[in-house]
């Protein structure tokens, strides 16, 4: 057994200017920040994340799919700490940085000590978590090879510019997205600190959230075709208005969800009618469905009844419903292992903890499919994120990121 | 009295090659018609339509808001039979072209009759009826003198491009626009012919309706704000979602509609959801409301009932509302002189007429402000307009447009 001294902690102070010194780059006029991966703000992040690496004598390094790396040490399969750096448009400072930054400190901490672990150990920042180029995760998909290449190929991004032009400059492109898994170092295990953007930690008083599932979601385009007509002109009883359609699927579905699915989520988060004028019953409503579970079979019940409701509704208001899957993730639950050794080690901090699910995706579930991956939450205020007015209790963060050291450390003790 | 033959009819063959020729113009690849004001379709058929009537023998003439112009006969006010050519966007090939290519066949047969009329005749298209550019009826809203100045002065057209812009080329400026009402001719009457837009004629089996009254209108951009939170952790119990508060609106407001204001229309065209993310609980709902009644009385209770109704959703939903006005017209009554006159020809010729609100606004409800102003309709098929398929039966189009001619000879030679 290597050193494992229990009273090595993180420095906070130095953690909080890291986190407020990344808060200032990107910053939108509406108050947040908006660095979606490879915009001029994400471009300076990277720049100055690169920068807090090789000052804290770690090993830089960026993959053919923009992932940054800082390592510690030599050989062997590494144990990752990390989350991304990139953000919504107009989010908050804490998703995703606090995972990567809390992560750099552990390591600057374990190089502070001289600590001699098993193996060796890094920090990863992932390429667009938030999937504002072409779907989620493109970064960590890309890592452990399961990015579908038809996605990045010719792809547009969600902004509607080619992948290829967002690239521009930065050295990557859409063939070194696909090599990176090739080029991929051995994992050993990854572990992500993340705000929980819920409301559970907070009501509970609870500092620590330990993640045992992460929810699987399935995103529908949907459609209601109806008839565009003079709405000047036409009975109302006459008409067959595809928005009214929606309307009535939205309502029904929520109260659906809400009596029958304790544990889904369901959200309709765009909505666009066409022809879309003043004065036409719109003859074409298209939306989005965003559902959400971390069981498997709610997910597919859910999924299931809420389409044939859509169909019902379609027959009721004589007009028809189509839907294509956008993008679908299983539901993952983490390892029972990596579990008990947060437990564990949460006890001996003597931090309050609790287990949870993730109601959003991770990283850490697209790792989970080459490695073991443990999730830690602390709680947002508000369980607001995704939003300017993102924020945490530092002592939260520095608990989170004591764990996320001492989980780290001891996970790059096994089998030493 | 000045020749008055009760045979004299339109050459509908002629008319119909109009109405198809006009109708190759401006295609939009959807398969209706695409011909906004001042766009390349718009601008190729106002150059067809200038050659027509300059074939025709007429005078031909354009305002200073682009409004054009056929005239027969010198001095003394002028009776105008007319409507407007520009389109919606993929629309169809008889809402407002019929009315203009029959009230130019209209004139073509009185100067081949060589009939001598008390008062000059003419022809009349008007820019922009269907407000692709500042709002509806620009044209006869610039000829009568009801433009607001601030609504073209630096305004943004519905395309978002600058009006100075779309006049490029043309001539015509926000100058020539604001000026043209003080440089118009003397009205007599205003007579214009228009495809119903709606199912009565049809299910009524009549070629004719003669319209008494044009509905009013008023337009409103209304939002609901609610908070804007991740859909993936935030209990559907805990949100505060703008857009399931619109359609719970829309739901009961079209409800309260239908239940308590027979002769009243609602119409909700337009949505727009903020952020406007796959998996983000919409914090912002904008959309439109289009309300419509030929009563004022209706249109003042409806818009206030429904006003009521969106604060008690937002109080119960706990979201907040807001609306402002956008636009508004008064319903208009048309005058009785010019009804009994239409009812009158209308026996002569045998033709089965019933009277009948307009639900859509026309040109002829602004005309009705400097002069007599009178509306024939004819059935289009299934009631269906601002669509490719928009289409008349032409045994139809024949009868309203013979009864055009007999009315614009008969008001052209009153008081004679």
């Amino acid at each position: 057994m290597v050193n494992h001294p229990r009273d090595i902690q993180v420095d906070i102070h130095r953690l909080r200017a890291d986190i407020e010194s990344l808060g200032r780059i990107g910053r939108d006029p509406r108050g947040g920040l908006s660095r979606p991966s490879f915009s001029p703000g994400d471009r300076e992040a990277r720049a100055w994340l690169r920068d807090k690496i090789e000052k804290a004598g770690l090993r830089y390094h960026q993959d053919g799919a923009g992932n940054i790396f800082g390592r510690l040490g030599e050989g062997g399969p590494v144990v990752l700490a990390g989350s991304h750096i990139d953000t919504v448009i107009n989010g908050g400072q804490f998703d995703g940085a606090a995972g990567v930054l809390a992560g750099l400190e552990c390591l600057r901490r374990i190089r502070e000590e001289r600590l001699q672990l098993a193996r060796p150990v890094g920090v990863v920042s992932f390429t667009d978590e938030e999937g504002n180029l072409v779907g989620d995760f493109l970064g960590s998909r890309a890592f452990t090879g399961r990015l579908d290449p038809r996605e990045v190929e010719g792809g547009l991004t969600a902004s509607g510019r080619p992948l290829r032009d967002v690239l521009e400059g930065t050295g990557l492109s859409v063939v070194t997205i696909l090599r990176a898994h090739a080029e991929r170092p051995a994992v050993d295990a990854y572990l992500e600190l993340h705000i929980e953007q819920g409301p559970t930690l907070e009501a509970a008083g609870t500092p620590i959230g330990i993640v045992d599932r992460i929810a699987g979601k399935s995103y529908r385009l949907c459609s209601y075709i109806g008839k565009a007509e003079h709405g000047g002109t036409t009975p109302i009883e006459r008409r067959r208005d595809a928005f009214l359609a929606a309307a009535d699927f939205a309502l029904r579905g929520t109260r659906l969800v809400v009596s029958r699915h304790r544990d889904g989520l369901m959200t309709i988060g765009r909505v666009s009618l066409s022809p879309g004028a003043f004065s036409v019953v719109p003859g074409q409503a298209d939306f989005s469905l965003d559902i959400r579970s971390a069981s498997a079979d709610t997910l597919r019940g859910m999924g299931s009844e809420l389409l044939e409701l859509a169909g019902e509704v379609a027959a009721e208001r004589d007009v028809s419903f189509r839907s294509r899957l956008a993008d679908e993730t299983e539901p993952v639950r983490l390892p029972e292992k990596l579990l008990a050794l947060f437990e564990e080690e949460c006890d001996a901090l003597g931090y309050p903890r609790l287990r949870l699910a993730s109601g959003a995706g991770h990283d850490a579930q697209i790792m989970s499919s080459i490695t073991e991956a443990g999730l830690i939450f602390i709680p947002c205020a508000g369980g607001v994120s995704h939003a300017p007015d993102e924020t945490v209790d530092w002592e939260d963060l520095e608990k989170g990121a004591n764990l996320l050291l001492r989980s780290l450390i001891r996970s790059a003790s096994r089998g030493s």
